[in-house]
């Protein structure tokens, strides 16, 4: 178990899906910076289910509560625990299951791994677990907000097969993405996976998606070569969550069909700095941010819940049949979004303060 | 800077392109392990430019030398430490660009970040920076091939268009990848390939392509849930080499269309242990190794050093018109192969230390 | 700020003086081990203020809560979430004393440091900061006992200028060690040691003294040159305790009197394994455990809060006269008994997994 | 095996007492950095045996190669690769002891740990590991120097029971410490000193010692509570340096003695900071520098190695009588000087690091 990330903007998560608490301890935050428990309260209701029909019913408040580090509205530079309590706990739709490992779950590699696995519900491989995630993610985004105004917007740019047109990245705003419950700041595309993401429901099936994301205004020198590229911690992070099966940075798989001389992205000047007419390369090169936007994509899978029912094989290898109870999410990347830009978040305030320490 | 990976098979590489030497430090290498430089030198043999008309002329031996932590032939379980001298120096190739930033190369953020760079060449930013991955990743390798079997196989699936088949990743082998120097196995594609990269270089351009890599054998129960699952240490490691864009474990972007119904890889007995029918989770559930072959991609921008002369702007923002001289690959996909499995073995090591202290 | 400690038993702690709660999450501990709040209290309790006359007033039942990690008494291998209310806020005895840095405490430096500091009590620099770590020892502990049999005991060897004579190290116990609350097993000097404190604190003086602790039955191999040592481990974690000054392992300063040919310790046969005649060594050698036992001893200052007045400065560099009020020990060791046992379990339970992996 | 030291001026060193070389890569050096081979080679020399009688006659150059991370004198930063060529090789010296583990020695441990070790030498518990660390306390203490003005200078205070009267630690000087090979900056003191030495050469015994330093102009500031405290991060440090028992800081075991009364450190204006009276915090408080000097001494018992014949055990526990061979020095401490204080300079380069971030 590895649940510590990050080297001087360092968090650690814990807790259960049905614990008596999930949480996170944010140890580096800097001192003197406004913190409140509202900063963090926002976006763990963008990242809370059941927002809107198309995620799961477990209504959960998911108030998260400061247990330390944060005096007078101001962090003390010391550590910041955060939690929130485990209201709905239902372990009783998962006990059938017991000898059976969800097909695409990670109930057979945490039997292997430790022996033992937690009884009811996904335990630490739950959605749940994300949420020490977004707190944390909300304090590292306040801290690079302050500092250099910097933006970070992740919206749903395709659900299974339907995809968004390319956005303008500059404009994105959360208002926007969040106009519609499926996250996808184009309406008619909305609209769409909408209805898709309705009809997987109604088939007793999931669908996959991606989620986009636009970091602006970060300061050139953020990314520590050559272990610690800038996008090398952004996969790292964003294949940390879970269901999520690729990252792309910039141009990605895209970039691996072109030409170099189409590729490049030729200097120019942009008024004082030095910027790029193009962005394929993503707002970093060498692993180092360039100024310019960084703009990288993730995949997540359809989720492995699903209602129909499944032919598999229990932990003693008989064949058997499986039929999913309790609630479950048709399609998770609306939920997603918040998670992204809270991992991006937590990138790139170590990052920045890694860089710091050089100036 | 950091270039330091793994937590107890710990890799510190240094050196930059045009210096005294390129090398590797291993720390927690288990000891009584068969080493020799014979090992290693396979793998950088491999990695080497001037193996065909492909890749760049730059000729040098890159004999590694074994400076610590080796007696008698075995391994002490002290750190190795590996150098490899840096024998072709032509700074003076560079020269001119010295106020101009390459495109789409480091000189410009690496400059931002330290407020100096490397005279000549890419310095740390250069492909001569990963012979100390390669290898300090034969030594991983070695250990993961002693142990349990595992077996690495990366190969060239695209280059720019030219998509290879799907492969049969269970026979996959060094021998097939290595009949073409292109390294992709399927020999119509291979030549298709060749042709397209010699294209690319008699115009003074670049291609970029894909690598994909198998790993067979792997025990189950590898991986650090929450942020070292073995996707996530995968994705870090691989967006950490030189000029990628792109990762996809399993299914990857692919299942992000796809539907739980046909994503769920159902559990099937094989022998003794639970297997899975399908495989898109790409032999990791959960952030962990199941037991089936781990299968990824990884997606490589064309190089941005191209021959064709560049529209771009210098360091002051004025527009210049940039010619490269010196050696460049047209395509480094094939040379990334060594890389790829190397990187790989680092990760898989690394975990596999992790958690065997578990055991 | 650096809240985190151990590489693979990894813990990081939370929380100031008077906040809502200190605590701590065990990150890396074994699963299906067995583990309760009962297992944990017990050396909470012994670190408690208010066990007698001797110790603060301040009396808070610090009982422990168990927020993740456990379920049905077994650990999950998953990261152990512990919290404990601060009931007992007492702001106002320290209000007065805003512009004025208490002599040898940390208010000086946390404000040069951070720029601001908790207004109230010492904030995270406060004895209350070790709650997080007698949590998590006893995790520890528990883990080294089921596994090897491990017996940490620590105990009181100076109070002030009163020192106990040599003990016998193999037959201390706790339950020897608390027969007086002043924690020495010598009853003779405990009487001593006693007096003198409570003179200390009739004449509104603090005194300090010394810690010993004996670590038997931990097996040979533990500790990891060059840099992570068993002593300079112990040595870290050690000094990282509030208000030590020294730490000296085996023969210690004694030692650098002492001839070779004296020092060194032989080695014999003791049944199947090879002990040493002598143990001037303290169980290491070259930084690793040799299985004899592990014996060292910790400075500690006399606490710094005194009731009688004080000349001092405040932080304008004007001249002051400082006289605490509020609550304070006037002796702190009998308390940082268990504090010290806490340390070397979580340096010792962390340095087995780390050799663990390479069996 | 863990030879990294720091978090964000990382080293990371290698090599045995008798393999073809001992080294160093520095990753984290700050860049544009004036750096030479010449900044480095007067450390090493004054840690090189052979320097007088009293220490062993293996001579060795002890030439420092820059294999990487400088060009034209500056740093680039990048990892600062050094190399220093073992030419002394004289395995026979040892080979009558193979069944035999010396007293004292890591010959036991290493192979409890390792199951193998070293044919010849102390392998990696000899003191010649040292040099990576002198290499890179070199390049340290540049930076602090250059950035702070900060001086560090150890001395030996004591060998055997021979003790040096308190210094005057403002003037203390490394001309002064110099002076005599013994390096003890009190003259007559030096002659006790030498002539103890030569008695316990003559009597082929050893002699064990102290050494204390002085760190002055550090900025207040330093340390990172609670667990790298800057005491704490400097007793691991000295605790991992070959041959150390013990470590104490400021007032250190004296200090256990005292009153609170008398311990405080009462502030005064000094200028325009704050200062203390006295320094019995040793430069540090609440883990952190408050601008006075650090101050500090560590213990080193006599060297294992004696001449004199020893009764002890062989592995099979048998009895047998072991006569030393080949070098060794009668007492290590004033060589051990420049290792103290490459140790203390590499824990505050990096406490420097971690503090700059913040600002």
């Amino acid at each position: 178990m590895s649940s510590t990330f990050g080297t001087l903007f360092k968090i650690t998560t814990f807790g259960e899906s049905h614990g008596r608490a999930v949480g996170v301890v944010v140890d580096g935050c800097p001192p003197r910076m406004p913190l409140s428990e509202a900063d963090i309260q926002g976006q763990l209701d963008r990242r809370r289910p059941g927002q809107s029909k198309l995620t799961t019913d477990r209504d959960e408040a998911d108030r998260v509560t400061i247990l330390s580090g944060v005096e007078n509205g101001l962090t003390l530079g010391t550590p910041v625990a955060m939690s929130v309590a485990n209201r709905d706990q239902r372990p009783g739709d998962y006990k059938t299951m017991s000898n059976i490992p969800r097909p695409s779950h990670a109930d057979y590699t945490y039997q292997m791994k430790y022996g033992i696995r937690a009884a009811s519900g996904g335990g630490r491989s739950s959605a749940r677990e994300t949420i020490g995630r977004v707190a944390a993610g909300a304090v590292a985004e306040s801290f690079l907000a302050n500092t250099w105004g910097v933006e970070i917007v992740a919206w749903v740019s395709a659900v299974g097969e339907v995809q968004a047109p390319e956005p303008d990245t500059e404009a994105m705003s959360r208002p926007a993405v969040d106009k519609t419950p499926i996250r996808c700041p184009h309406p008619e595309t909305a609209e769409t996976m909408t209805h898709a993401v309705a009809q997987a429901r109604d088939t007793a099936d999931s669908l996959g998606g991606i989620v986009s994301c636009v970091c602006r205004n970060l300061p050139p020198g953020l990314g520590e070569p050559v272990f610690d590229k800038a996008e090398a911690m952004l996969a790292q992070a964003m294949l940390s969550i879970p269901a999520t099966k690729g990252f792309e940075i910039g141009s990605g798989f895209c970039g691996s069909t072109m030409r170099g001389s189409g590729h490049n992205d030729p200097f120019v000047a942009k008024g004082k700095r030095l910027g790029t007419a193009t962005n394929f390369s993503g707002g970093i090169q060498g692993g180092i941010t360039n100024g310019e936007p960084v703009i990288f994509r993730v995949a997540f899978k359809p989720p492995a819940t699903i209602g129909m029912a499944q032919e598999t094989a229990d932990f003693n290898g008989l064949p058997v049949r499986l039929e999913a109870k309790g609630r479950h999410d048709p399609c998770v990347v609306p939920r997603a979004v918040p998670i992204v830009e809270a991992m991006a978040a937590l990138v790139f305030a170590d990052l920045a303060l890694r860089q710091k320490m050089r100036s």
